[in-house]
């Protein structure tokens, strides 16, 4: 028989997805941060022998000073060790692990949530697809930040939901533009996603600044997709306020995860939770949407699941202090430092999350003209990546994360420092 | 401020999926395996003591005799502990798991795979979702096995591929009918599912069926989606041969997981692996377009990933051998038993998997008058759990596990056929 290659195979390129070709002419719906890093990892020059400084993505597991609680370790090795779970777990998750989600959020809430009012997700992640996919609907619309976390807007064009953009406010501490909102929301708007703790800004919103996102979001009918993969992850002058606080308001998704509170995003371990007081989104079916959408997905692995009690139970309160004095002090220099390097600026020092946003001002730089050409030529001749602002719905910003060991921050903004200094423009 | 209940909260039903309710009228393409046993489960007696027999799905996890080697469990434990896996992978999967995966594939291949070629996923259940989107386009079509895994149909109608079926024979050991396979395909087929070992039927093809299969297929210029979730589950005549073998008379995407071989699918760690020497799916683009959907989806949990090395290089011989000891044993008292009750009958006996098909004959029962009725009754009276066949698109058959604990299998089916006696035809 002939070599199959000579056949004509049928399957005509590439339908949907389309972010790795050509990425300088994409828009931010169409990129993946994971992408455009990925890009950016490859544009390094393989000959500099300084370690790469990772400012792109916010992921300080790999740190020795953010490892995470041996009570989490050992409750996996607990359950894997137990053979209770290896099975199949429920769509939704196994109970004791809901009921210990519903238990963690019920101590900030002025109701009791029960563990039906929680879906297991594989992190936060998937907790967006699934709550995007449920929503989609011709016709359809949801109201997104900008600048916001991209997955949302790569997940709505997968499920052909129509996206609308409201602004982020830098001079108001990166507060939602409320008046945006009403002026954007129509008969066919479903929900608003606000991301609190908030990547890529950085901000803590106020109780009183999420009680208005309610009562917004109540006038105009709409739902409150809460992103709160961030929780607790807030080291500044506001504390986190979970937004189901409001939810008798209007009907919050609180969408979390253990990736980031114990710095174990690689666990893969998240959750939906319908903070939802009044019973709305049983009344309007969404709750069977959930499960029906869930019915058709892969679960977390069981085990996972089956240690979720004792990591929510039994982490010590200093475990997550000294994380937060860590990353208090590496935002402290993040934003001392950018202060010194003139071509960005940062408007607001950051309360929380891992990530604070820059403008970059290319009118100060002689040879580059945008944020990513900044973020490639910063990768190839400084071997430090950060995000170009494109990537979350801001041109000529960049997102910079601060989650890393604090020596490993302060040679990257040293290298960005003197790559401004050679780049800046000759007066 | 008033209650949120009485705010008009806009959200239309329910669009895409609808299995839950009303089951009895769907068809097999709207239901899932989950959904539907959830309906046999809600309708148990809880007023019977005895135990619950679950032969409607096929994870015998739970039972001490199926435990997984402790070799799995260590390679989990040390992967954890080591802390070099919190971190999130990389969308393809970290490489020392995906050169794992080519190795033991490469066993049993004319040709050698690299890593490159691997691309892990949650379970095999999420390598089918992945495949599924990423032939998706409008037009297209994808020919699937009747009966079959409805996953694969769930996932189509979900991305808009349209699906067509072709039979397996019963009468010639659940070959596929690859006249009906010409006959289907047209010039927007793209390819085609097999499922070898085979879920529901049991059977191990032949080396010739599938080379059959490939020529077949390439004759056609459509490719080969080879779901081998359980291979070397075999303990019958035929040895189990994977499709890759065919790999250069037709592009094979090779489907697998650790979760039946390993009796751990709880953990959710399977593969995409493009069995194809020829390099066709590279120029079609479609390694391009695995990447993409991986992009935007989740991973399996880094520290397994981390973990596979050790499973699948350090696993015993004498662990799988158990296991099919075990198999052949319980596969034996299934099909002796069935032939004990005369309203159904099984055409095969099974060689590998952990299912058989048997075909209901309600021309022998007073009061059922299908397989939904029958599953339905015989978990209210009998607290036995079978599938009725609709699930896997064979109406009035049945799928039944034998993977499980003998001594519980011979008390199902011992219960099934007092449920036959019960409501035999009165002569
Ligand atoms: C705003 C936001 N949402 C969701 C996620 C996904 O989180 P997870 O790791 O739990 O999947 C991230 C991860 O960085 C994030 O920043
Ligand atoms: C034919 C078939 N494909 C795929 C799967 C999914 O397997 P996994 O547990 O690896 O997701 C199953 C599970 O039963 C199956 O029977």
């Amino acid at each position: 028989m002939e070599n199959g290659a000579s056949t004509k195979w049928r399957f005509e390129g590439n339908k949907d997805y389309n972010y790795n070709s050509n990425t300088n002419t994409k828009t931010a719906a169409t990129l993946t941060v994971r992408a455009l890093l990925n890009t950016l990892l490859d544009n390094l020059n393989q000959n500099d022998t300084r370690p790469v400084i990772p400012l792109g993505h916010g992921d300080p597991s790999a740190f020795p000073c953010f490892r995470t609680t041996s009570v989490a370790v050992d409750a996996i090795v607990d359950a894997v060790r137990s053979a209770y779970y290896n099975s199949y777990s429920p769509t939704v998750g196994i109970l004791p692990a809901r009921r210990a989600i519903a238990d963690y959020l019920n101590r900030h809430l002025p109701y009791k949530l029960s563990p039906d009012d929680v879906y297991l997700t594989l992190g936060c992640t998937q907790a967006i697809e699934v709550i995007v996919s449920v929503l989609a609907r011709p016709g359809a619309n949801i109201l997104l930040p900008r600048p916001g976390f991209p997955y949302y807007e790569a997940h709505a064009k997968h499920s052909h939901l129509e996206v609308r953009h409201f602004d982020l406010l830098p001079e108001k501490g990166w507060e939602v533009d409320l008046d945006a909102v009403e002026a954007l929301a129509d008969e066919n708007t479903l929900a608003l996603v606000i991301i609190n703790p908030g990547n890529p800004c950085g901000n803590v919103y106020s109780y009183q600044h999420l009680q208005k996102i309610a009562e917004t979001a109540r006038k105009l009918g709409i739902m409150v997709i809460a992103d709160e993969v961030y929780a607790h992850v807030s080291f500044g002058n506001n504390p986190f306020v979970p937004m189901g606080v409001f939810g008798s308001i209007a009907p919050v998704f609180t969408l979390g995860s253990i990736s980031k509170r114990w710095i174990v995003p690689g666990w893969r371990l998240g959750w939906i939770v319908t903070s939802d007081p009044n019973g709305i989104f049983q009344k309007l079916g969404i709750v069977d949407s959930i499960k029906d959408s869930l019915n058709i997905s892969s679960d977390p692995a069981t085990f996972i699941q089956g240690a979720v009690p004792q990591i929510l139970e039994n982490t010590k309160e200093d475990f997550f202090s000294k994380t937060l004095d860590i990353l208090r002090e590496t935002a402290d220099i993040c934003y001392d430092r950018i202060k010194e390097i003139p071509c960005i600026t940062c408007p607001n020092k950051p309360d929380g999350s891992m990530f604070l946003m820059v403008k970059l001002k290319t009118s100060l730089l002689e040879d580059i003209s945008d944020d990513m050409e900044f973020a490639l030529k910063l990768s190839k001749e400084e071997s430090v990546i950060v995000l170009p602002g494109i990537a979350v719905g801001m041109k000529n910003w960049l997102r910079v994360t601060f989650a890393i060991e604090p020596t490993a921050l302060e040679d990257g903004l040293g290298r960005i420092k003197a790559f401004y200094n050679r780049h800046a423009k000759k007066q």
